[in-house]
């Protein structure tokens, strides 16, 4: 297809998915709960078609020579299908935010205000391998109210397209509106650019993926874009640490799991407590097989590799940590602000006015008192569910629900008011 | 200067706002409101040196042939100072929302979660002629903890300059910290572009000014941006309206004042009373000297210009009105999704659920039953100020006031609670 092909095939989705909004935030909760049964009760039974959808791009994907990780993550069998109709039961038994008044008053010329959330409308969703976000994305956008287009890896367009088709037909039996949930169907690179133009028809970009296609997506975007870049996370040490804390903290913040957004990236030490508090922390890291990079002053204290500039600023995702020894509460909050990336920061300390310090001076989504990196998460906030974690400071900040999801609008009844 | 000067030095400026922002953050109330009032004092000090630097814009504007109106709203004397200085002091008295808990919460690890409001950051504020946006837009930013980069309209060059200099001088007196208010200290164009660029440092973008400079910001920036293209209005006279506030609604709304973003654009008339009330309408519009522009239908049944596509998407912002018969509820809500600009549409009925109807399917920032479009406003809606009204539906929509300078942060305090 010629870049202008893709284009106008681009806008035709567009708009329909705009008209789809518009017969979407005109559906009751009962109502979007039965099409989503009905969606998981179709994804259900067409697992055999989805698993053989899946096995093509499985199978391009090995001549491809993709990675074993990538291949793993792109890998979908009955259980995996299962594991998506269940997440759909899930969103089923959340409470829905549209309609909700989030606040009311009476002017006094006798106006009623309500200010009530509604759909944000239609939104574009951006993505790679991991065939699932078809249906986790889709179905939340789709609980509240809103219509959305998928932009999946091309690695995974034969499972997308059936797990996509499966939700709409699915769907459609108990009354999902045309368009409401449509796969771009075809892989050609340039419909992320052109997704990007269609501000007119589309509210919001949420692109889920590698540094690289966010890039591309916030250069282009002409509509808002909520993303995270990466999750630099940090756990201080301060003064008044307890050593046991410490050390739990920073193995279950650093080891828990590594490959994610809010693993530990960066311990920072307070100089008052690195020569008791340090080696022991080091110790039970090293024995989880953690390397260490450190700050000179830390080399002097315990056995590790010398951290470069770079480090501080660097998504290991690995089991691998850097370590700085600081001198005060403020070099701890100043090394966040700049070299973190405003993800989930924790600092340990038994001393009230340090945390309340650290708490309200780190310019981070999530700030942690004497809690794990690992607990930034919708799930362990109580969300339910979580479309992402956005290091934006616009509209939605940190793990992000169905709530944010939706936008509002202000709602004025009156009796003849007018201006004079 | 040339492009990549412009860029270094706009860079330095950014820098700059994200260090001071991180100061303004911690300010109490009580700090921040003396500094406003020792602005409010500084700028009432320097009346004669402010009027002066005005008398060098108009001497410019005057070469350079600037229209009658556009001189207006550049011109400022003692009384328009006055009238800054008095906008400072209102703001004192508004509440400060930054530390507000909007939601808290306990989770069942006995992690305690609180979503409490903080400054966006550093803003950048891109507006046209007048000069009193400098000090408006710096104040709400400030008041609500945020660092500010304002670029005026080359045309208020002077006057720009010389209010923020009074406005950063006195709030040094009380503490500001350096940065906290920086004007670009040039005219080069390329200021824009180059401020839309620094994501790194720039939370968010407010363009205040004509659609080519908000097409332009749209276009190139690449962090989030608020802004409001026009309002096209309408108001619909539904089958159940009754006469008299049809005719009070749609003159308050078309003629109280006609050069703003609330003013109505479009009456759509139920084909049931349009026999009866469009000519009442019609004529006391007439008599106020509006233009009508009608749809075929709307000729039958009185004297109008004839309506074009083009006429339904257009902001007159001016004595002229275009008209067009409906024959349902449904049709008015579907032209004014589709030739509206999403700002505010109001229904005129005596039927509650046409009324509830027209509420929840215009996607409208302001939707009103029985209120004049003229009261979509911040000051209207109770919110002491208005730093813009937003037709995106991210983060603010319609009237925003301090609330809407904010972001938030979940600050999470446990004792030791870890991911398993």
């Amino acid at each position: 297809m010629t870049e202008a092909e893709v284009f106008s095939a681009v806008e035709e989705l567009a708009r329909n998915a705009r008209a789809a909004s518009y017969k979407l935030s005109q559906l009751g909760t009962d109502q979007k709960n039965a099409i989503l049964r009905a969606m998981a009760a179709e994804l259900r039974a067409r697992t055999a078609e989805i698993v053989a959808a899946n096995a093509l791009d499985i199978a391009a994907g090995e001549e491809k020579d993709l990675s074993k990780p990538m291949l793993d993550r792109l890998r979908l069998d009955a259980g995996k299908v299962e594991a998506i109709a269940k997440g759909i039961d899930q969103v089923v038994d959340l409470p829905d935010p549209v309609g909700q008044v989030m606040e009311k008053w009476t002017r006094p010329n006798g106006m009623h205000i309500h200010q009530t959330r509604v759909p944000i409308g239609t939104i574009g969703i951006i993505y790679e391998s991991r065939p699932n976000v078809t249906s986790d994305a889709a179905v939340l956008c789709f609980k509240t109210g809103n219509a959305t287009i998928l932009r999946g890896g091309s690695e995974a367009f034969h499972s997308n397209t059936a797990i996509a088709a499966a939700l709409q037909a699915g769907g459609e039996t108990e009354g999902l509106p045309a368009h409401s949930i449509q796969l771009i169907p075809f892989t050609d690179r340039s419909s992320v650019s052109a997704l990007c133009k269609m501000d007119k028809w589309l509210d919001l970009i949420i692109p889920r993926g590698g540094k690289g296609l966010i890039e591309t997506v916030v250069s282009q975007a002409r509509m808002p874009v909520i993303k995270h870049y990466d999750g630099i996370c940090h756990l201080f040490v301060d003064a008044a640490a307890d050593l046991d804390m410490s050390i739990k903290l920073a193995v279950n913040s650093k080891t828990q799991k590594t490959g994610v957004c809010n693993a530990l990236e960066t311990l920072l030490v307070h100089s008052a407590v690195a020569a008791t508090h340090l080696p022991a922390i080091a110790e039970v890291l090293v024995e989880k097989g953690v390397e260490i990079r450190g700050c000179e002053r830390t080399r002097q204290i315990i056995d590790a590799i010398p951290a470069t500039e770079e480090d501080w600023e660097t998504e290991y995702l690995d089991l691998i940590l850097s370590v700085k020894i600081v001198d005060s509460l403020q070099e701890a909050i100043d090394h966040i602000n700049t070299h973190g990336s405003h993800h989930t920061d924790s600092i340990v300390t038994g001393d009230q006015a340090a945390a309340d310090a650290f708490l309200s001076g780190c310019d981070s989504a999530c700030v942690f008192h004497n809690v794990s990196t690992r607990l930034a998460d919708g799930e362990e906030f109580g969300f339910g569910a979580e479309i992402g974690i956005s290091t934006d400071k616009l509209h939605a900040r940190g793990p992000m629900g169905l709530r944010e999801l939706t936008s509002y609008q202000y709602r004025v009844r009156g009796n003849g008011q007018a201006k004079w």
